[in-house]
């Protein structure tokens, strides 16, 4: 029986996309050989990055003035590689502290120059996205993670500032629509909403770039990969090849506007259900930071839990366990889930009931 | 028609491990997931990074002094890494200079401390691996390129010295028996021997580590990625299952001396012709730096380059134009280059003549 997959990352593809992916493997549209062993400077790999661009220009709105990147090391090593390429030692960026991943950027820009953080729901364990706040005077930047995959929390409105917002978007990249020009950075892991672990995709303002004095190893400069489009080194070829076919389903979904409503009606149908079901209660503390990426619910009755996760899995949704730090359970609905596959969960726990 | 891929990485891989590869991206083992779309922290991933660290700890006989790990960013990111973990600034490291790949190392290496040029054959093209040479006193670790791709050139003796090496394998790893004992560090971008683009294997002796005083970002630090078993932040999952894949395949091989025979009867059946054949002429100056992996060529007759490609490409060898610092051809002859691939290429060359 195929699962309907509900992790957080890496998570649910959609089902043409695997299969192309797969066909890929044996044989790349009939060249004879395997994605996984064409040259990254081949003329078939060339078509490969530049689609990829080119929909992620087109889908977010991308103009020339930002570079599009697909690199490797996931989020994790965006979080100091954008405080090295941005901040010097004397210089502050401002930082919103809504998870465990804003905790662990937090902590690796340390490294290269001072962080403020402006605000953080650390005290009430992350379970909002706060909203009163100032941004003082004098930041290099202001840092966010766009969507919290352990706590269930999301930014629906972005910092009032004209600072340039660098965003850790991993888990709801391209999910909705945003104002691209807020951004001076985002980056996001591919495992979540945008293909396979394996490659990140970095999209940088242009005129930030090459104002830090220290002396960067080449594969931490972004100008670095942006002069080489890419292949300054060997990329991650399958993990890019996969996200651009999941790129093109995106579009073909039509687009950010299409994946937006899609998203909005899995998330509502999801946590109508919550607050509908007596057995069950949503972990965030305020509708308006409640994700539409990972929805975060406990059993009313403890007890209940190894029951319900026995049910869930009965009708073969996977991964629906809640991260330690939450408890009880987390669905991950990201874009590639279907409507049906929500569906199959809201039935099993009206069954429950 | 399957074509017999030549190329210089990414590069071929076993005809059996592309079938499993391919059909693990639509159901893994009969799980009912893609391995795209498994978590990291699933048992199905974590049987396969085990299953992969003891294949290499058993094929290169790596005890538990050392650490087996499975990062991102190919061998360019461990051109800085290895130095940024090993020398303090005022610290000297030895670098034999033999090709490109070399003198990239050699540039990184020196954001982090003081580079020594032990030796270096960049005044003949590289067309050598230089042999004599002094290893001066004082050195933190000696650091050479194993195996040169785009020169054909092969360190077939080790230097003499107690320091520890620090090796780029990328190009010949799991291609011979290896004295492990003289290595401090071993990298390698999978795509040349070992699997996909995307992966990065690196084996540390641990005792080297913690001794430099600068702060390393999580991402940077071999000890951060020892401590969380290749899983401190979502790995490269994909590339690591066909890099799993193909190290049960050398295996199945007779592991490093059933691959060093067929590889040495591979490069013996090429370089033979090579010198037989009065059409065609090596490139590289020496017979004992001839690499096994990378044959390099030239046609005696520049005029006859063209119609010998021709000829080679409609008998479905694929990717055999020399790189362009050296010109004519080079025929990449890795680990799953079957010997009935070579005897293809060899005909062709009887054929032309």
């Amino acid at each position: 029986m195929k699962k309907i997959n509900f992790s957080a990352g890496p998570a649910i593809l959609p089902a043409s996309v695997l299969k192309q992916a797969s066909a890929a493997v044996e044989n790349l549209d009939g060249s004879g050989l395997s994605i996984l062993e064409i040259s990254h400077r081949s003329d078939a790999f060339d078509a490969v990055l530049l689609e990829a661009e080119q929909l992620v220009r087109e889908l977010l709105n991308v103009g020339d003035d930002y570079g599009v990147l697909f690199l490797s090391g996931g989020a994790s090593s965006q979080f100091f590689m954008t405080a090295m390429n941005l901040l010097n030692p004397e210089e502050t960026a401002g930082y919103l502290d809504t998870g465990s991943w804003s905790a662990k950027a937090i902590k690796e820009a340390k490294h290269f120059g001072k962080v403020n953080v402006i605000a953080s729901s650390k005290e009430s364990n992350y379970n909002h996205i706060p909203r009163e706040y100032t941004i003082p005077e004098g930041l290099k930047y202001v840092h966010l993670t766009s969507n919290n995959t352990i706590f269930g929390t999301q930014f629906k409105e972005w910092p009032e500032t004209d600072l340039p917002l660098v965003a850790d978007m991993s888990s709801d990249i391209l999910s909705r629509r945003i104002p691209l020009e807020k951004f001076g950075i985002i980056y996001a892991g591919a495992q979540k909403n945008l293909g396979p672990a394996g490659a990140t995709l970095v999209i940088v303002r242009k005129d930030l770039l090459g104002k830090v004095q220290r002396n960067l190893p080449s594969m931490l400069d972004y100008r670095v990969h942006i002069d080489g489009g890419s292949t300054f080194n060997t990329p991650p070829v399958y993990p890019i090849y996969v996200m651009m076919l999941t790129l093109r389903w995106i579009k073909e979904q039509g687009g950010l506007e299409g994946m937006e409503k899609l998203n909005e009606r899995k998330a509502k149908l999801l946590y109508d259900e919550i607050d509908r079901n007596p057995k069950f209660r949503g972990t965030v503390a305020d509708e308006q930071s409640r994700s539409l990426m990972n929805v975060t619910f406990v059993c009313t009755d403890e007890a209940d839990t190894d029951a319900f996760l026995a049910a869930a899995e009965a009708a073969g949704c996977d991964g629906i366990t809640g991260h330690r730090s939450v408890g009880g359970f987390r669905a991950s609905i990201y874009n590639s889930m279907p409507y049906e596959g929500v569906e199959t969960l809201v039935r099993v726990m009206r069954e429950f009931e």
